[in-house]
């Protein structure tokens, strides 16, 4: 087990009614003009903003709004909130979604006390030593942001998607999760979500660290759970139970639990983070293709963490690893595709024809010649990977192209 | 799911060499003069307590000592502690210990601050509402303080040992976790920690409470890691990655996060808390007693749980739930008992002459008439359950002691 510092100060509200609670929240961060950041017309139409708004006005605290956050979020509408937010010489921030939201929040939080660029701190120039306090009502589960302290944002120009990772600024000094507020989320958003999660679990637990044996646990926990709930959550939507699950799972999958003493992989979100970039694919669906692709390239070159995972969550049998991990890949795609109808090819998932060399050529020049620390993927594999993402008939098509293209040599 | 808050703000700080960051973690905490509260001659003798006073000094922090907190704390080492902390006007305070050591200080924060007797916190006649800040060197894994806001000390005149539980007020702030400063902890010490963390998780586990999957799962992931970590630190105290594993263990398994969003039982730590004020007995060794007997008598009365722990920690194969259950049971006894060394009866803990009239007196004037949430107990049951931690020849010896007395009826 390697060292660690784990700090996570996030106070969460969890259940029925604690939406209720968030102007009481906000008041005890100190904040006397919040700017409320939100996304789709949703929680305009269905009141939550009204209700958040009036319970912050009745504690005395003024607020400012910034609305039409879109998923994948750009940083155009995070400059525009700094701009807003010192205009209106704000002091914190509440985020009332998912993600999208909260990340939009957290850049804005780092950007108003900053003297530079805010996305010095996405692309590695600074790093964040101040920000004001940002609160978050949590309204789609998936990103943990709520209890993160990360955030991604899109650079609009360049279609960069790039992360910042904070030990701890950018916590959110609350997050109020209210499993009842999801109950209108779609079976597409709910699934989604729930990939982002398994995603979070599975970069942490994708590790070459040794001897990690209460993190590898408490993630094989969280993954069966999830398991477990999920047709739940999708079979009736207000299943209380099923959601309130949901939404602890999406805060314990990425508040750093699951990662502590350990290196964590994270290629997987970086080879997504170009197919968002590229062609705006929802970042959970994404996963869904990313991760099966990579995993399954892993069990003929590095299986034996992939076979530990089928063995301990889906109950797989085989004794020798490569058969194991095969076996715990197919138990992945059955569950994305069969429980939450999520796209397995790159050609479900919308992406046609799809830029294997740019990718590639993105991916490497964002992340370095050599990425991952489960296993060093070079160029050479992350193409492989990427292969392995196409259809039959994309793949038919690209071999047809390449003979095409191929000098004759009979 | 039950609502709940979860606020956990305690920074750990894990791994080798982590004890030279006490100086400065104590720093940030803002003290400038803090007591250090500590227990054996162990700390002293090996240099911790010197490099420690120096890592402080050496950052301007004067430092009072208080030693000599022994196993089972008690109320008059807080009222000295209270009595010097105000004196020499201490503003935070550091323990180097485990749980004894931890609580004393938490007590003596709370104390100094406050105008009443420092008892009135346990006894149930005041809140605190405000204590001096605690920091944590951990010495001896187990009891969890170190990232809980409980507390837990003895009365001495009257022998009550009572439980404080806060949100978060007392949370240590900081807590140096050095899996190295336990390679000289006993066979005995490692094992009644782990007895007691496997406890610590149970406790909650064991909830009327349904829809709470997320727990159940990280809870039955700790106890597998613990089952798997155990005989490797027992067989090499310095086994670096084993006691890593059973310190973090330690302190994930009592700072609330598997106890969110349900009822928990607290039924086998109050019991056992009247052994160890009766009788002295070791914490964790008399929850080695207590825990399988009130599992076994739950398999009779209310199996459901205790199966469920069986069939996903153990592999129990059995279909119905009280023979799953008791072969739960059984398992658990058996790593007790083979692998931790631990009595499993009172006569092994040492107590040949229990009082079990006394015992269920003494537990039910401090508990109530009924106590335990997963199974509400009375005194009857109470009886039962302490005497199926009896001995076949203790057994005997009362019933023949019972027969004697009885009447004869011909």
């Amino acid at each position: 087990m390697d060292n660690f510092t784990y700090y996570a100060p996030t106070l969460f509200e969890f259940g029925r009614g604690s939406e209720e609670k968030t102007g009481m929240l906000t008041f005890l961060t100190g904040s006397k003009r919040v700017m409320i950041v939100y996304g789709q017309k949703y929680v305009k139409t269905n009141g939550h903003l009204d209700r958040i708004r009036m319970s912050l006005e009745a504690i005395g605290i003024d607020v400012v709004e910034l609305g039409g956050v879109q998923p994948n979020p750009v940083d155009t509408l995070v400059y525009e909130g700094i701009r807003l937010g010192r205009d209106r010489n704000i002091d914190g921030l509440l985020a009332i979604g998912g993600g999208s939201v909260i990340d939009t929040a957290k850049a804005i939080a780092a950007g108003i006390p900053y003297k530079g660029d805010f996305w010095d701190f996405f692309c590695g120039k600074a790093t964040v030593k101040e920000a004001l306090p940002v609160g978050v009502v949590l309204t789609i589960p998936g990103s943990g942001s709520e209890g993160s302290g990360n955030a991604v944002i899109t650079r609009s120009e360049s279609l960069q998607k790039l992360s910042l990772r904070t030990d701890s600024i950018l916590r959110p000094r609350f997050a109020v999760l209210d499993p009842e507020l999801t109950y209108t989320l779609t079976a597409w958003q709910t699934a989604c979500g729930i990939v982002d999660m398994i995603s979070h679990i599975l970069e942490r637990y994708f590790s070459p660290t040794r001897g990690v044996e209460v993190t590898d646990r408490l993630a094989e926990g969280l993954l069966m759970a999830l398991i477990d709930v999920a047709p739940k959550a999708l079979a009736d939507p207000t299943d209380y139970n099923a959601r309130a699950n949901i939404e602890w799972a999406s805060t314990l999958a990425h508040n750093g639990l699951t990662g502590c003493g350990r290196l964590e992989d994270w290629t997987c979100h970086a080879m997504e983070h170009e197919l968002s970039a590229l062609y705006g694919v929802t970042h959970g669906a994404g996963l869904a293709v990313v991760f099966p692709a990579w995993m399954a390239y892993m069990a003929h070159h590095k299986p034996s963490k992939v076979a530990q995972l089928g063995r301990r969550v889906f109950g797989v049998r085989a004794t020798d690893d490569r058969s194991a991990a095969i076996e715990a890949v197919a138990q992945f795609r059955a569950f994305f595709s069969a429980v939450l109808r999520m796209p397995l090819t790159l050609k479900a998932l919308g992406v046609l024809e799809p830029d294997i060399d740019l990718l590639v050529a993105k991916l490497h020049e964002d992340k370095g010649s050599e990425i991952g620390v489960y296993y060093r993927l070079t160029s050479r594999d992350t193409r492989q990977i990427y292969e392995l993402m196409l259809d039959e008939s994309q793949r038919a098509a690209i071999a047809a192209s390449a003979a095409a293209s191929a000098p004759a040599t009979a």
